[in-house]
């Protein structure tokens, strides 16, 4: 897509912070990192979204996000977890329309969170959910 | 696991609103739901976090993670997105040591977002982390 900024770094023709190239994925450092080594696991094939990325793409970009995470809490770097983020949508506030897995590297203190007004339903709300989700998930495959 | 709650919902011997059930990936809501709908998608297979998790389970739980989220968003339910979501390490807010990857169903004034105290660094600060991460990755292959 001759638009989209994930594109032109997968051309090379925008500048990025390399961490991993690949045939199928590449990943770089985030310019606004939510902590020190905050990075993104992109496919090189453009998808904008989780229903129009490849399943194969997918895997290798879990697969490489699985692995970087890995080596950096193995690392003697100051990392002690990771977190992985993927906003898919507006609503889920996905920004830029080119799938990309966020790498948010981790340690006490670093003000990195998540806010939910979280709920505790009963199990026959949950069976409820469940049984409407389960209901879209195989009307999909269809 | 003996001792795992998520071996325990594989294993029917604790109760879970299944969403999705597969040979070797299991689906289903979170007790404690960040918004309506959010659930848990987890390898059948015990791994307590992503150094211990075969790619090809990472591959399959991701795979069908994207395969709900987009079901979701084509339904009829009031879903406008998702975020993806995963913790690795206590660090990064791990609770139950057994991965899974949260999906949260989300739409405008849910409540549900990302706290963090985002950085600006230049390029020449962005390309030193990605020096540092791309040995750290490169030493984990070896």
């Amino acid at each position: 897509m001759s638009n989209c900024i994930f594109c032109a770094i997968v051309a090379g023709r925008a500048p990025a912070s390399v961490v991993l190239d690949e045939p199928d994925v590449i990943a770089f450092m985030d310019i606004r990192p939510f902590t020190p080594g905050h990075l993104l696991v992109i496919p090189k094939r453009h998808a904008s979204g989780l229903a129009e990325l490849p399943p194969e793409d997918g895997a290798k970009v879990f697969a490489a996000g699985q692995r970087i995470a890995a080596a950096l809490r193995a690392s003697d770097l100051p990392i002690d977890g990771v977190n992985m983020f993927l906003a898919d949508g507006v609503a889920a506030g996905q920004e830029v329309f080119h799938v990309h897995l966020h790498l948010v590297p981790r340690r006490a203190g670093d003000g990195f969170g998540i806010v939910a007004r979280a709920q505790s339903p009963n199990r026959t709300v949950l069976d409820g959910t469940a049984s409407a989700l389960r209901a879209a998930v195989e009307a999909y495959r269809s």
